[in-house]
């Protein structure tokens, strides 16, 4: 992060640049890696694609880090708080002030996400990207664009520059991190009360799918409330007219800021060559910013899982990922990534720990 | 066992006798504890139901072992090894002397099932429960019914006798390994060359659904193959005729000693209220013949994950499984019971270590 201010204050780097700078620095993962760790995964002692799914993990790996020899030992998890503005059209089952509370309830370690980070061992990295009220916690990551976004249905929900700022905020919370620790492998992870409203609305903007396809029950909302969702994510996309060819316009118009930080999470991991679990439909809109703005990303993301928001299939199909995990997960947090980091670090194991048809002295095909 | 023995020995208990009792003394779980953990956990700082399957799975925990005090702590994976006579009429893809090539494998911890169950910290029990040839390591546990069943386009693959006493093995292996130590949950897994062959046949004796519609690629075989084998198992259904009703008539005509086995250990952890991981298609068959001999063992089973063969979605859906995972797996050994395991333990964490939404101060649905 220093090295990123120096740039901005000595030479003049704008938010603006260091996005650009990220998203042109992005290789595609390497093929030949993989070719590499098929080649090795059909001479352990299974029938050729056995392990199915968990086999085309390790060899997407293998392509990202352009290694055989990996080894997945820092896995951190970025849990992401922001506030919507729309949320005070009352799209939500939960009052606003839930979004802070679970920051506080995080930072305690007695969330799902902790639960679950903790029995895959990964870390969690709980940021601040944009809650609505002060957050005073040394365990949590200041990164705040601004006290909330504003309400989309009577105007965008953030500045441009706002919308650049909070992609650039989750670049840096990786790099930050980076700087303490390798990081083996990232879990993306959100908080916001009133989230899937802006997620939604990215999601019809970006696919063009109505809006009634893309738009769940959220933390569990009633008919009627389910109805002025709708209407409130018609009313915003009418209101702004997002251009969908154009991510950050989208992000601004109807985004949220820990949507834009995850965007920002998953560039930088592509930039860096970390493999990036995504969460459920939130991460999901992060992702979906992430691959328009540079369509290389897919291949460093991996989709944790089908989250019960209909919108969430609509998206993973637009990028082309297939979910690992279908448990009717809908929490967020970054839950279903925990779960999804843990089955990448099994395979990985599998391709480092099984014994070869010659080692384990066993007959091949016949 | 020594108890087993001096029951067959003194009180003449025949292993029909450990059977029956063994049938009869399940007891359906208690639905009272499954409705106190989802009580439980809809006071938990998350939208209710939010976990989706993880809740289901840590209430169904409850309901089996009645009490909402929950460890998982000891998990034991048993792998059952065991020949099958009709593999010499060319179904499989591999020679059959992989089963035991495979079992030393698995001894030295350097198969895939290893490599998986060390991922979870689970401990792996193989055991000779019918390879055609002699096994010799103190790491394998003998349960040997008979070297290999016979080949069943020839008459029944073994006799009813040897039936019963595959399942009593089946229920010793448990019984035996919980006088070692607790078990919290147990994983069922298979090694034998030509076991999609049995089962099929067992899930199309059972289920009435048709041979085509239950039979897959095993290992990886070819289409001369694959129509091969739809005859052959045709031919054995044909031939030896099994009575649907009666699970003991199909496992001894058409079935195989590790698919009696894994009844058995089904049977032995509803008798002894444990949850019971399945794995895929063999296991699977397994579950059914336990099933059929006791439909309460299904509240005891959990389904891991659904293989790629074809007939395991028929016999699941029979038995009223969801499996967890859908990973394309079909490798065996335990490998997908593993995963569904690690599963259990994190919802019985969840459970265990979240805070309520009075304890962690976070505001209820408006």
């Amino acid at each position: 992060m220093l090295w990123m201010w120096i740039k901005i204050l000595i030479f003049k780097m704008s938010f603006e640049d260091i996005l650009n700078t990220t998203i042109n620095s992005i290789d595609p993962i390497d093929k030949n890696f993989i070719k590499k760790a098929k080649n090795r995964l059909d001479n352990l002692t299974k029938p050729k694609g056995s392990l199915g799914r968990l086999e085309e993990l390790a060899a997407q790996i293998c392509g990202i880090k352009r290694t055989l020899n990996l080894e997945i030992k820092n896995k951190v998890i970025f849990t992401l708080a922001a506030d919507h503005g729309v949320a005070e059209e009352g799209v939500s089952a939960y009052p606003q002030e839930v979004t802070k509370q679970m920051v506080y309830n995080f930072v305690r370690g007695k969330a799902g996400i902790n639960v679950i980070a903790r029995h895959v061992n990964a870390k969690v990295v709980v940021v601040d990207i944009g809650v609505k009220e002060e957050i005073l916690n040394n365990n949590v990551v200041n990164k705040k664009v601004n006290f909330g976004t504003k309400n989309f249905t009577k105007g965008r929900a953030m500045t441009k520059e706002e919308a650049i700022k909070s992609i650039v905020y989750g670049i840096e919370i990786v790099e930050d991190e980076m700087k303490k620790e390798t990081i083996d492998i990232v879990g993306t992870g959100d908080m916001g009360i009133g989230n899937t409203t802006p997620s939604s609305a990215i999601v019809a903007a970006i696919t063009g799918v109505k809006v009634e396809k893309v738009t769940g029950r959220g933390t569990g909302i009633n008919d009627e409330i389910f109805n002025k969702k709708i209407n409130v994510i018609k009313k915003g996309l009418n209101l702004n007219k997002p251009n969908s060819d154009d991510a950050i316009d989208v992000l601004s118009k109807v985004g949220g800021f820990e949507i834009g930080g995850i965007a920002g999470i998953i560039l930088a991991c592509a930039k860096n060559k970390i493999p990036v679990v995504i969460d459920g439909f939130i991460s999901g809109a992060g992702a979906l910013i992430a691959y328009k703005l540079n369509p290389l990303t897919k291949d460093y993301m991996i989709a944790s899982h089908q989250s019960v928001e209909q919108g969430h299939k609509i998206l993973l199909d637009y990028i082309g990922l297939k979910p690992l995990l279908n448990l009717n997960l809908r929490l967020g947090e970054g839950t279903g990534a925990a779960l999804g980091i843990n089955l990448v670090e099994c395979a990985v194991k599998i391709l480092n720990e099984m014994a070869t048809f010659e080692e384990g002295h066993v007959s091949r095909e016949k």
